[in-house]
């Protein structure tokens, strides 16, 4: 892999940054005042990119700034640039799409030579893992992923868009390569061989890692999934909803971070966004401070996991009903003919495929999690080993039964019992 | 719909055309002579094209031209010229992936600006839609139209395609917007509601035909294959493989006419040439000079389904054991672990899952080519109006049947069964 860096990229410092906004009228007249007045600070603490934030007299912003390389890993493994103009189209559509749940920030500027987004700053918001980690119980989260999730995918599908409109992004979006690239081994490939970057908590769990090379089930499916990823330009995803693209107060909820978005399975941020609760719910027993101590905040995450899914369900219907004018399931088949209860069954139909598909992402999610390359704060902040490897083990059995048993799932409440069952039997090392 | 005609671009006439070849110094050298010792003569029997047969002193080709509109219905339907460019795109792949079966003619130019594709001139084939109306049986064509699918369906999916490649690949084809958008209202939409340009064998079939618009999970299935159709990016498919695509002689097979091309789904491929195969069967009844004549034929037809599907499995397994070097079921999971069984268990079901949709889609374009606007000549040569709907009635069921029931199936052979059991019984008009 090479990186192309386009004529005129260089990496900005906290320092630098403020020359950049001074020099851009529309930037620097958000923030106020000259460079002295400036305050900067880089904050990037994800695995890819250059994250700043600006205050000013006047106002603050983030400028986010791709590095030609993957933060976490370094300059070995070259990324390209790019990445910030899928981020940016992405954010454009999400803002159109999302009317009525959770948000995207407010882009300022989008500066493609630089590699550059500048954007509004959530001052008072946390990172949603974070929060879950703390054990902090958000109420309005349920509704605003769900009403996200229903609306960005409903609205870039063939369900409602224009059908010329959605091929000319398909090929937009295609150019994605590099990061469908690192979902492609790291999610549904390297967990399951043994490619150099795993890790896992060890010895603890080198049983139940190794194990899983020899799960031809899991293989088999992990790798239907990964062809649906490959080859199902359902809808634009956003294709790193975990709970660490998520930003939260109590009564607001942001969704950033979208540079792996490309036109994919529905199912792959509806399953990013469920395992990464079931993460957090398995990872609790180990934040806890005396047994028992977080039961309720557990419950709270499979309701929270319920909730969501019902509102995802409940908006998907209505847009369903009310927005479906795209070249799939045409009017001019169903209600045009007096026949509603058609679209109807076609509907119900399309949930199931989309909750099978849902749930399949989702085990696929939490397996790279445990036994992969990046692993998740809510178990990796869990100092005991032997007790972050219960917790893990116990989420690795849970996304084996959700990948393999996709199909054998009823419900969104079935899902939540194995958990229980799951966590109260543990899961053997 | 606005058509964007390239500047330079002008309609040839058999005359016109001598002076453009004359002008192109390898176009002339290979037919040899100049202008006067040229024959010309337009032949395009198709729905969209002018196609030129050129012969010189020397040698002959085929000029196939696009109009800017689609001959069938005239000038108040443009589409446009782009189409060209990707039939040629197409051709120049399956000249590459096909290597062991049916060929595509060799192009000896493509001409952007004016729409145009110089190819080999195909003197001794026929089209295989009038083979099969004339009742001629073709030993070699299930093996070369077996390997054909096969080859050129596996070698351009994630299965063996480099990703980076076949993203790129996929966003050039995203363009042939329009010839998809035929595809999706005339297969998928059309027959299922009064669309203006549906036609049938009236009013035989006036019964039938309006009963498809009630068949709710008729519509529904055909709905799902249309979201295949149109979200499913497997392999680079040919997009119109029907009978009348294929040319011809006792030893050799040539696959014509990709300009439908796109990356789409393996299935709509296989799925449309035994649809034709299918409409070919039942409407033999109609040719018969004498009840039973054609029952040996017919019986060819059912085995050429069966062996053609048997050498496709075939080579596909094939190409899965040698050729899998793509990022899809990678050997590192199965093969380098020593589970080579379990690369099995994915290709079994892989090819299961296939192998509905070759069924799916077979119905979608059986139904289509009986009720909707562009007809096919086996039936349609039919002079009596009462034998022609008997056959088409029979050809829709089995439409019925091959949709609704695709994941009912258990073999080609169990299809073969349902063919002959309702030409048997008869479909009730």
């Amino acid at each position: 892999m090479t990186v192309t860096t386009p004529k005129g990229y260089t990496a900005f410092s906290a320092d630098t940054i403020k020359g950049y906004i001074s020099g851009i009228d529309e930037l620097a007249e958000r923030v106020g005042g000259d460079q002295d007045q400036m305050e900067t600070v880089e904050i990037g603490d994800g695995n890819l990119n250059l994250v700043f934030i600006v205050k000013g007299p006047v106002g603050s912003m983030i400028i986010k700034q791709a590095l030609p390389y993957v933060r976490l890993v370094g300059e070995s493994w070259p990324l390209p640039l790019k990445r910030s103009y899928f981020e940016y189209h992405a954010l454009t559509r999400q803002a159109r799409t999302s009317t009525s749940g959770a948000r995207v920030p407010q882009v300022y500027r989008f500066d493609e030579a630089k590699a550059l987004i500048a954007m509004e700053y959530l001052a008072d918001h946390i990172i949603l893992r974070k929060g879950l980690i703390a054990g902090i119980e958000y109420p309005k989260i349920a509704r605003d992923l769900g009403l996200f999730m229903a609306e960005t995918l409903f609205r870039t599908s063939d369900l409602h868009m224009e059908t010329a409109r959605k091929k000319q992004d398909v090929a937009l979006f295609s150019d994605n390569v590099e990061l469908c690239d690192i979902t492609e081994n790291l999610v549904f490939t390297d967990p399951y061989h043994d490619a150099e970057m795993n890790s896992w908590t060890s010895p603890q769990l080198d049983r139940l890692a190794l194990a899983l090379r020899q799960d031809r089930d899991l293989k088999v499916a992990v790798q239907v999934m990964k062809q649906k990823f490959t080859s199902s330009s359902q809808a634009l995803v956003h294709g790193d909803l975990h709970s660490g693209s998520v930003m939260v107060t109590q009564d607001d909820t942001q969704v950033i971070d979208p540079e792996f978005a490309f036109y994919g399975p529905m199912g792959f941020d509806t399953g990013a966004l469920f395992a990464n609760y079931l993460l957090a719910y398995f990872s609790q027993d180990g934040h806890a401070g005396k047994p028992g101590e977080r039961d309720d905040y557990q419950e709270w995450l499979l309701t929270t996991i319920i909730d969501t899914w019902q509102v995802f369900e409940d908006r998907f219907r209505a847009l369903w009903r009310s927005e479906r004018d795209g070249i799939l399931y045409p009017r001019a088949l169903f209600e045009d003919q007096d026949d509603a209860p058609g679209a109807e069954q076609a509907l119900t139909h399309t949930l199931r495929a989309l909750f099978c598909d849902t749930l399949g992402f989702a085990g696929a999610k939490m397996i790279r999690r445990l036994v992969g390359l990046a692993h998740v704060e809510d178990m990796g902040s869990i100092e005991d080993p032997d007790l972050r490897a219960r917790c893990e083990a116990n989420a690795l059995s849970m996304g084996r039964e959700l990948l393999v048993g996709r199909d054998l799932f009823s419900s969104m409440n079935g899902v939540c019992e194995v958990a229980r069952r799951i966590r109260m039997e543990g899961t053997r090392l």
